[in-house]
């Protein structure tokens, strides 16, 4: 097995962080990294903001709802969904764009953020250095709006604590294989049976590495998936004019 | 600069492919990094559909808008959002899954998608694999979703096609890094330079590889960026129980 491939099955997020700085010569290099991937229509409708300032990082670690490693990484960079650099474009065009307010849109917004979170993970790794990836940027959308001066037809969907690990975590199991990997057609077949044995894994991970508070997948699902945990995106979403097209 | 660095930097759409077969043993390496990528919650909503089978990679092909590499490439991947195999662990935990109804979850799903696109790059790329990522799998989806059987709460966001490669692709240029990265906060000024500039740089790269057609970019995304191309997205999204908290 190559040296990717292994790096990227050894995936673990990492929440402790020394104080050791990540060097703006090395962040530059993972960067470009995660430029050079693709974008729906090359439309490029991604940008990242980049926070070393610790009262900053410190605010965006409360606005995540009290995460201390953001505060602790000495990196946190915002993964931006960025129409609004495309708007620019299509108006030196002579036309107006509309995609950003569309399903269609916002999906291609999305998904191009998620392979530059995906690609930042994989360089900063590369480096030697540790990561963990943030949702709750999602959850006082406006607070971080405002704060990291984001202009319309752009949203912060993602964020990323990058620096050198102090302690290094444990990976987590997943899912067998054959629920994930689908031939030629999705299969339902055995999905209860291999749900039931990842959550026997489950009880058991958490055992092992200490956390008394670990339950299984299906309980932990039922403690997020059954509310709306992040409500505001819809509507700070519409605000910065996505999803709009009634 | 390491080897995955140096790989991720020389990134490039791949879309003319060998009958070389590719070994399900590679594969099963290459779709086991992307499984072992990050997910919100751990809910692992990301589920793959492999394609092999050359009728069905055709018909696909004819579905994503007549795109010949889907039909020659002898690998087609489906990354489809999974908060289906969610809903059984929710289930079982006594409970009902509302999460994806959400713009949140939606958001989430197609985020994670997008970091599973990203990994399956690489690490085919680590292989000596080409690849093309296709959002075309969005233009007829629910065609889509009949041909790979796929359950409620499911849906097929992107395409991945890959192979060993025919005839080598150039790299295609991208905006200037100072209009990607932007430190402590978005910075505005000098994006219309830089969209200027780089309108430039993209007529002189399609001159460059023979593209009579190729237009600048801003042109480009006028042409696209001004509609809703993929416009059956919002209803079949609903269709599979997406964004309905109304």
């Amino acid at each position: 097995m190559n040296e990717t491939l292994h790096l990227m099955q050894s995936h673990r997020s990492d929440r402790s962080y020394s104080s050791e700085p990540v060097s703006d010569v090395l962040l530059d290099e993972i960067i470009r990294a995660a430029q050079c991937g693709p974008s729906s229509m090359n439309g490029q409708q991604t940008s990242l903001v980049v926070v070393r300032d610790a009262a900053r990082r410190a605010r965006i670690a409360e606005l995540a709802g009290n995460q201390p490693w953001v505060a602790q990484a000495p990196v946190f960079v915002v993964i931006v969904m960025d129409f609004y650099k495309s708007s620019l474009g299509v108006a030196r065009a002579g036309q107006q764009q509309i995609i950003h307010e569309s399903v269609e849109g916002y999906t291609a917004g999305a998904i191009d953020a998620g392979i530059t979170l995906g690609n930042l993970m994989t360089a900063a790794r590369s480096c030697g250095l540790g990561v963990v990836p943030i949702g709750g940027v999602r959850r006082n959308p406006q607070a971080l709006i405002d704060l990291l001066e984001l202009p319309p037809c752009t949203f912060p969907l993602a964020g990323l604590c990058v620096g050198y690990v102090a302690q290094a975590a444990p990976q987590k199991p997943r899912l067998a294989m054959a629920s994930y990997r689908h031939d030629e057609h999705y299969r339902r077949d055995g999905l209860p049976e291999m749900i039931g044995d990842y959550d026997a894994v489950m009880v058991k991970y958490w055992q092992e590495i200490g956390r008394a508070d670990g339950v299984s997948w299906s309980a932990n699902l039922a403690n997020f998936f059954t509310k709306v945990y992040f409500p505001e995106v819809k509507t700070v979403a519409a605000k910065q004019g996505f999803l709009n097209d009634k």
